[in-house]
């Protein structure tokens, strides 16, 4: 079984068909940024148009089971979320309505200060708000997932406690290993483990070691490492692939509409653009690659499969649904 | 068992309780008149905060078998619709995603002409648009019912033929029985019905032979009658109770934002406001009188259980998932 946990690519049908060549059996799509309620809910129909147009390729995702109809199909199952909270504007009703539209993570900052916490770019961090506690329990409530990718280190140790279910970081890697500002420290991925969470490693080059240079024996070595470290059935995929964008959506992602200057994220005023993939992770045909360079780590057939899959299937089964009592 | 094909009350935990009182399994409640996408969504969350609040009493209808469940813990099953095709604004792509959120019937109309067809006081009556011919393909692929209860007749008559499943008059009556504008002609019943089609019996006093003074052996008299003519697998209950609602709601439900003058719709200038209910219909905990009436015209058991919710079920079952091919 092969799960992604994080991709944001202009989708098309070539990349729906190299979903299968690649055998992904379900990924979870960003569809809004800095996207309003009303512009989420036109990303929500756009999907529903491809999920006619191409019934024998995708499907949409809502539950664990539905990776299972997708495998018996020959599918891959979307699951939708959001980088932001921005969907759910200033109204903790909107939770449930996102959930029950499909949304199933949603992160709590995209970088900068949120109604909800503070994002890995402001210079101060003041934890989860007032908002952010009411938001954590209503998305605990209706299965909707907390993930703090984009977030601040003290706000995400505050969320992993404040929240009663597990939360995720669905697309980063150890600082340790590549310290970029988007990567976790030591005490944060231990918050988020340590409580049950999930651990996606991104194979954007900002977030790797050499960045675009980055061998596959490094980037296999660091999951073995973290595994290790963290417990093997805490960890995941979580590529962040952006196939095919232009290089205006990486701007959008970036400035959404909250400001007038530029602002160059991970990049810089000479590498403005999306970064080259690395060579061993061109686009959705490369998990094998990925599996094989885990496989030759030393891990378990056992491991590698919880890597490649069966962990994000487990915390999926979990957490989509409502609280139990 | 017990459904009523449409209610719009001011709802409390009074009315919840009532509905317990009165035996009422499932109904059919409007929550939008003139409300656009954004505003609707507003109304679903109200009504999931009232699920929280009364779990006991009430639950969310999406489907046939949430009535089962209802009856086996002794709750109402909450079904929604619109009066008017307003929550969907001008986009097609709306459809799928207010049934996603439960949507169950939607009116192509409200008394006005409409971007679908044409109401019915309107002065002519175009049948039905461009538009509304793509959205009844629309809401029959995913199960959305057309409901034309404030719709002109040749638009009746044309969605009838137009729609590839049935349709629904959630809470009309005869026109020959009660010749107000809202009631309906025998053409307009017949097309509906002979596609299979639902008529729903409204106990709203301007849809009545004398009004408030409406006896229930008239009523039900006149529903026996209907059966003898249309089949009585077509019928059903729709009392288009508003019950504890103030006037100024009935005039929102008249004028909405479309006219900056006072429209009466079917009161007057001497009596603008609700009219009060018949004795025998004053609140939920009265559908017992309808049922006793209608076992005195001497219909048989089976038929009056049809009448009284078993009709509707089975429409329920039939029409609310997408069409299989």
């Amino acid at each position: 079984m092969r799960i992604d946990g994080l991709q944001y690519a202009n989708w098309s049908e070539k990349i729906f068909r190299q979903l299968r060549e690649g055998g992904v059996d379900a990924v979870h799509v960003t569809i809004a940024y800095h996207e309003n309620f009303r512009e989420t809910v036109l990303n929500f129909e756009k999907w529903n148009r491809w999920f006619e147009q191409y019934p024998d390729l995708i499907m949409k995702g809502l539950w664990a089971s539905d990776i299972d109809t997708a495998r018996e199909t020959g599918r891959t199952a979307i699951f939708f979320g959001f980088q932001n909270p921005s969907p759910i504007e200033d109204n903790i009703g909107l939770v449930e309505i996102v959930h029950t539209l499909g949304a199933r993570f949603m992160q709590l900052t995209y970088n900068n200060q949120s109604l909800l916490a503070t994002g890995c770019y402001e210079a101060e961090d003041t934890g989860i708000t007032r908002m952010g506690r009411q938001v954590i329990k209503e998305m605990n409530r209706v299965g909707l997932v907390v993930d703090m990718s984009h977030s601040a280190d003290r706000s995400t140790i505050e969320a992993a406690e404040l929240s009663e279910r597990p939360i995720a970081i669905t697309h980063a890697n150890p600082h340790e290993w590549a310290p970029a500002l988007r990567n976790k420290r030591d005490d944060v991925i231990r918050a988020v483990t340590e409580n049950g969470g999930m651990l996606g490693f991104s194979a954007y080059p900002h977030h790797l070691k050499a960045k675009s240079e980055c061998t596959l024996e490094s980037f296999c070595e660091m999951i073995a490492r973290t595994a290790e470290k963290y417990g093997v059935q805490s960890l995941g995929i979580g590529t962040d692939l952006c196939q095919d964008q232009p290089d205006s959506v990486v701007e959008w992602m970036r400035v959404g509409r909250w400001t007038k200057q530029i602002d160059y994220g991970e990049g810089s005023a000479s590498n403005p653009g999306f970064p080259p993939m690395p060579e061993w992770f061109r686009d959705n045909r490369d998990f094998g690659q990925i599996e094989n360079g885990l496989q030759k780590t030393g891990m378990s057939d056992e491991e590698v499969a919880g890597i490649m899959g069966l962990n994000w299937y487990r915390f999926f089964a979990e957490n989509f649904g409502p609280m139990q009592p």
